[in-house]
């Protein structure tokens, strides 16, 4: 007999909101990569997913409109990255699937650590005009065992300059040596990293 | 006064299942790939999203796992597309991340058109073992206008050999010609493609 196909949710952990809401505000670059990064650490410190977490700001005024954490083994969904809940979210509040509407203020995505392979094409797909990424990909894949996967060669260069389609800004490094302390927390509480297909 | 975060629910259109339901059986390749293509064109027909369709089945026995249109506009979430919605149902049907997990058969992923740059990076992490294409990107972008974002170079060749990751299997071109018919209807249907960021 035949069945009914799921639905699936995507949410953040009951925690979040312990954290950071919605609205607060973040005034300079700094603030926002060490929010991304403190997500990352709570995400590992309370078992609820991986080292990873990210966040949207109105660029301008640093106000927050969304936050993700890694929960692709909770909620059983390899998607589930920091930085597809935190766009997801962020058009879900904003009403939009656009998020370079022109009703709106320029976004960026601030994230702990650099997209991987699927991520990146999200950012394309999403209507951010900034990514600021803390850890490379190096980081995670040397220090917490995640295998990221190919990006197009020059692949910031590839945001950066997009024919017939807006700019996104990205800038790479910022406050590295921070972001990875939760790749190391990860490492360090003897987890082991999810690489669906480990052969 | 700070907000709450959303939720954001992946869900097909009602009527996906006057159409299909899991656990029917595809035998044959052509035959799974016609229901993608039929979902696709469906999809258009019902102007319920863009010109794609995907279904995952066991690619032994051809049963049905789940499939995915794209549903960006209608549910305003970029990350939409038809092989993010199959991935994420199957995960949940299967109440796992892991598509490759040793307690399952051996998956495979068949969509009416190329994998954009997110899906690459979907299927990257999805445990999926194989993955059935029917239209080239060249046909998605130059027919229905949707700007697909670059892939790395030898796309197919990265899934095929996965350095300590199992290989995943490409097979393309797969009924070509059927599968631009979606894409021919999209265009001839007056609508636009949605290209966030489109300058």
């Amino acid at each position: 007999m035949p069945g009914h196909f799921p639905k699936f949710t995507m949410a953040l952990p009951d925690w979040i909101e312990s954290i950071v809401r919605p609205g607060e505000v973040f005034k300079d670059r700094l603030s926002r990569m060490r929010m991304a990064i403190r997500l990352a650490s709570e995400n590992v410190g309370r078992n609820t997913g991986g080292p990873f977490g990210a966040a949207i700001f109105e660029f301008e005024t640093g106000r927050l409109i969304s936050v993700g954490v890694n929960v692709v083994e909770s909620s059983r969904c390899s998607i589930a990255h920091a930085e597809a809940l935190a766009i997801a979210l962020a058009q879900q509040s904003l009403v939009t699937h656009d998020l370079a509407s022109r009703s709106l203020p320029a976004l960026e995505l601030v994230t702990s650590a650099q997209p991987c392979c699927q991520c990146f094409g999200m950012i394309w797909w999403s209507g951010l005009r900034g990514l600021v990424v803390g850890a490379r990909a190096e980081d995670v894949e040397s220090i917490a065992g995640f295998r990221e996967g190919p990006l197009p060669d020059g692949w910031a260069d590839r945001l950066r300059g997009r024919r017939g389609l807006l700019p996104i800004g990205v800038e790479v490094d910022v406050l590295r040596d921070e972001a990875i302390v939760p790749l190391q927390a990860f490492l360090a509480s003897g987890r082991s990293p999810y690489n669906p297909g480990a052969s």
